[in-house]
């Protein structure tokens, strides 16, 4: 029922040729060599990522945000009712929350993708196109879905990635909305790097100390069902994972089989990629980090990945709004290695 | 010949009402309360600056580069010949330039101003209409500027903001161009925070180990000459700064007497904004440092400051180009207060 090994295919790596270009292209930039700090390996990246030298500047910048409900959510582990999840999840589609005017101000556009919303219907038919079902699992107590079900959610989300690389998407950024999803995927990654419960579990939306000791029970409890299984991240996904994070693994990696650059938002999506990466290895390449959250596991879920985040603004909202806030620094690279002048085109000797 | 107090009048405070309502809002917008993270403090600061909650997008956010040439380059301090100033110049007048491009990403224009270019001619009459001499003294034996000069180019500075403040602009942000400028932007942070040399000479655009050793050399000697002067910043300026360091101070100082907020760019605009700082007490809080750059004297100032950068991605360019890629993140802070659903329009309870 889940198929570890060849599940993906192999990830190819970015096209090192063109990233060897990048890197000489920058020497003949009209400053000095590595004055662009951070932008210049950025720049290569995404050089790499196109296969094409100099880069192209992203025209169709895509969010998906994937929202579900978790059962564990009425265990008293959130600051917030599990009905805000499809509160939100309106919210999206009518435009007010953080990431729609956050994408606004960077250039992408935004889809909301309802795949386990504890509610009767679908806000749409298009929202709910992949829903695999209503809300998970309490992972404190029982697995979050069934076998069926995650391989449902992790195909889910792959398709949706197909969905928007065929529409044109040039980058992708998956977004997280789920009240009580903090817990989940801070048990993912403890599982996922054999983490104790205590170091890596944070405050998610904002809960008090009496809500951190029963999330962190409720992990400790989920954890012992995942034990001797973190090299098996499909039954991780099943037994503390969510249909909402077994998607967007499925997005991450399959956005790397598709050559598509990803950014990475915060602890949820970084959760969900980590769980990509066992089971696609080498997805990490086509990946960078947004930001780092005030998130204890999501940074050492960056650690694992060996991903470095582009900015650091203590946001811990999800959606993909911290991503969001990194892409026009993802759009300023490719801006310099695109359409600044050489030494030889200004007529400037070099040092 | 060097006014002092009473130089700048009496720097206003940003609207400490608009802030309040500011910070309420935040409380109200869809979003835990300091989910945000940082987006909400600049969102605060920028509408206290406006005066006006929730605060207006930027449409005409402005970077004036200023441009000069420094005796002291002469004395082997930097990687570059001096004849690279007047290059840039042509380069940011071409737009090829990072400044450029980083720019145009960021919705910004850019402007520059030649105040002691080592030419005869400035590019244009435009670009030269402040200009206060050719390069400076070589601050490791000489003064940089006369009594007169200095005053002038602070006045200069002042008048450049004016004409940008009353052209509409309604963000300013000051890049720096001169090759040899982090030696007297050095010497006068170490002048104005009694600083130890060799705690803060950085490597510029580059320079190796023999010529760190003889920019030390130069910045100690021309400290000698400062010493019991540090409550004196426009004494400090002529003796270890140079036209493009005081015409920045003035610049500054007058964007916060006009009420127009600042985003701060390298160590070089850091210099002028410390000792702008000094001559206008309070200025400061008209600013924000956009990115901190890898030169060690760049942090020291920040400290003095009290300012924390926002984004921080090892650039080391100046020009204004690590303000410039932080100014997308300002935009994303007004946008969140300016356009997110509040939990009563998007029909949510607080938590």
């Amino acid at each position: 029922m889940t198929p570890q090994v060849g599940y993906f295919p192999e990830i190819p790596a970015p096209d090192a040729d063109a990233a060897a270009a990048a890197a000489q292209r920058q020497l003949r930039l009209t400053k000095p060599a590595g004055a662009l700090g951070r932008l210049e390996e950025l720049s290569i990246w995404v050089s790499a990522c196109q296969g094409v030298c100099p880069p192209q500047q992203f025209e169709r910048a895509r969010v998906v945000v994937f929202a579900g409900d978790h059962g564990v959510a009425g265990a008293g582990v959130s600051a917030y009712p599990p009905e805000v999840t499809a509160a939100m999840v309106a919210n999206f589609a009518a435009g007010g929350a953080a990431v729609n005017v956050l994408a606004e101000v960077a250039g992408a556009t935004v889809r909301v993708a309802d795949m386990a919303v504890d509610t009767d219907e679908p806000l749409s038919p298009a929202i709910g196109a992949h829903k695999i079902r209503r809300s998970s699992g309490n992972i404190a107590v029982e697995d979050a879905l069934t076998p069926g079900e995650v391989v449902q959610a992790i195909d889910a989300g792959r398709a949706i990635a197909d969905e928007e690389v065929d529409s044109g998407a040039d980058l992708l950024i998956a977004g997280d909305m789920g009240i009580g999803n903090t817990t989940p995927a801070t048990t993912l990654i403890a599982a996922l790097t054999d983490s104790e419960p205590v170091a890596v579990v944070g405050r998610g939306t904002g809960i008090d100390d009496a809500g951190w000791a029963r999330k962190t029970a409720a992990i400790r409890d989920a954890l012992y069902r995942t034990r001797r299984l973190s090299a098996d991240p499909i039954a991780l996904l099943r037994i503390c994972g969510g249909a909402d994070l077994a998607a967007m693994t499925g997005f991450c990696a399959q956005a790397a089989v598709r050559k598509t650059p990803v950014l990475l938002d915060g602890m949820v999506v970084t959760a969900a990629a980590l769980a990509a990466d066992r089971l696609a290895p080498g997805a990490r390449q086509w990946w960078r980090a947004g930001h780092r959250s005030t998130e204890p596991a999501h940074t050492l879920a960056l650690q694992r990945l060996e991903l470095s985040p582009i900015v650091e603004l203590d946001m811990r909202l999800g959606e993909g709004s911290g991503a969001v806030v990194a892409l026009p620094v993802l759009r300023a690279a490719v801006a310099t290695l695109a359409s600044m002048a050489t030494f030889e085109e200004a007529g400037i000797g070099e040092a």
